[in-house]
């Protein structure tokens, strides 16, 4: 990865700053830069400038980082931690750091460490720069697509009336994971019968009756980058309304996911989709059209009415427009596609017919 | 869940409200506070008083939250919720927020919402709360150490030569989640061989030879709570020297978590520990002796020698020393237990004696 690429969009940073916290405040951008595979690096910290980069964190660590070839100052306590980002930032008088990720205590223990400096929200930059995905990220993405889109057609053979989600829900794991995911990129969300219409569902105890519509929702992560499907079949055979409800989402994610091209705004290709489904089920989509893909599953930028943005080459993105009728069930269409100059790449590849199985 | 326990160690905060952005910053306290079994609540809030608690999010999660039962305020568009949240702090001039788990970006968003509020620090208070497991949260744990535990002895019947780390991981997440695992609690560590003494490492294509030290490191998710557990074992005749290792991890394992009772310094646990361990293998014990576990895998508190602070009852901790041999292998166990007045209940029950495979 060019680390250059997050200086970007700001001129006043001297050097960014990544500063991980526990589990539950790790920038993901400390991955994106190094390239890690290996490593959790809580406690860490990565120093930018427009010239180097340097990897802060602990002995437990230091197999992990060596593994990135980039220069690693390796501490065993906090204090040490301390003194080596003061006197790696001596130099500077503006420090970057990314808004969207540092949580105020971890501001509070930067702000103590280095209280002489500029600090600087770089974090539109960081946007900006991870907005557009790099040769190798595509890559990755398409892999974890891949895996996602093989792993359907194992899961499906596992459906039987009788199932539940949970264990649905675990078979798809398994799946995405014999072929190579680290693990699923989220929660796997199956859900049966009336419960597809709550697009959030978790799985829980439902077993498949015949009738049900079966929604799986699921990504694979694969080297740190996730991807995003969903499926909607009917177990058994489909009645006249599950049909109409499933043609008129397939009809809009066709017609959006057409319209995807370089240069084009998100909102208009979310508004695509929408008035058709408005048109037969007004106010049944409850959601925006889609969202970016890569090292988070909901990464930027969304396909919403409510952002206004222009679409630009190497974005990835989810089309997946859906009808939730409740106490009846929803419907939900989810593939995940490059954008490109001549118009989109779609990755996922499962088939988008209506099963019925 | 009592909200009003995160009231407990503040006084000026006339409310505090907890506030999700996106998938990355979303804060687990939100969950904790609610009991939301389904749902992901992006963009949602939590307006807690000591006697009122509501919830604040969109149409996508209004199922998930009418399960809860508790009061739900439902916004269409983003100046919508901005409204609600004006409207629902317009009595209060203390805004308590959770410093350890807001962004950057969300506290300025906050501030230009409700610019006229005195924001303060609560994250002490909702992390004492947190740090001491109610009745029903530990019965949570329980089932996941529980899932955990069993699932090994699943996960071990794979276990063959030739199989590779993350073949062995998918195995060890799929039996968790035939046991009734959301999934698992983080990426399993499966590292054979001298990858093992890597404490972070992530499984890959390597395959089992005789002789090879097999570590595994993973936990269930279980309604939202988490597992971990430790577990290595030599794939035929251990040798003496990975005996001699074994042993020693494990003498360090068991005094450790004799001394745990509530009343005692964490940091005197770690140092039982690390004294065993630093007589045979000095300096190979790299990292801390535990970690609180709940609705974080590495919750609060740490077990280490340089956090001071008194054990109590109902804190659930991890208890996980390891030695590492750069090029030879590592051996760390690890169990989860349940402080009591009198000592520990170990919940996490799969064996501890040397396997040989």
């Amino acid at each position: 990865m060019d680390y250059k690429k997050i200086f970007d969009y700001t001129r006043r940073a001297d050097a960014i700053i990544i500063f991980n916290g526990g589990e539950e405040s790790i920038d993901k951008t400390f991955f994106y830069l190094t390239g890690a595979r290996s490593g959790i690096f809580e406690n860490s910290a990565l120093i930018v400038t427009r010239d180097s980069i340097k990897i802060v964190t602990s002995k437990l660590e230091e197999s992990a980082a060596s593994e990135t070839g980039i220069e690693t100052l390796i501490f065993n306590k906090r204090s040490e931690m301390e003194d080596i980002i003061r006197n790696e930032t001596k130099n500077f008088d503006s420090i970057g750091i990314n808004y969207s990720s540092m949580t105020l205590s971890l501001y509070r223990d930067l702000m103590r460490m280095i209280p002489d400096k500029d600090f600087i929200d770089v974090s539109e930059s960081i946007l900006e720069a991870r907005k557009i995905k790099e040769p190798e990220e595509l890559e990755k993405i398409k892999n974890a697509a891949k895996i996602a889109s093989d792993a359907l057609q194992d899961a499906i053979k596992k459906i039987k009336e009788g199932i539940t989600e949970s264990e649905l829900a675990s078979e798809v794991a398994y799946s995405m994971m014999k072929l190579g995911a680290t693990g699923p990129s989220f929660n796997t969300i199956v859900a049966f019968g009336k419960n597809s219409a709550i697009p959030h569902y978790s799985p829980g105890n439902k077993r498949l009756r015949p009738g049900d519509f079966v929604l799986i929702d699921y990504g694979a992560l694969y080297n740190r980058y996730c991807s995003d499907v969903t499926r909607t079949m009917v177990f058994g055979r489909a009645s006249q309304e599950q049909r109409d409800i499933y043609e008129t989402v397939k009809e809009a994610q066709q017609k959006s996911m057409d319209a995807i091209k370089a240069g084009k705004n998100g909102r208009d290709i979310d508004a695509i989709a929408r008035s058709i489904i408005d048109e037969k089920y007004p106010g049944k989509f409850i959601h925006s059209l889609g969202h970016g893909v890569g090292m988070d599953v909901h990464d930027h930028p969304a396909l919403s009415p409510s952002y206004d943005f222009i679409l630009k080459r190497n974005m990835v993105v989810t089309v997946e427009p859906g009808i939730y009728i409740p106490e009846t069930g929803g419907v939900r269409i989810e593939d995940d596609v490059i954008v490109t100059d001549s118009g989109h790449t779609r990755i996922t590849t499962a088939p988008r017919d209506l099963i019925e199985l």
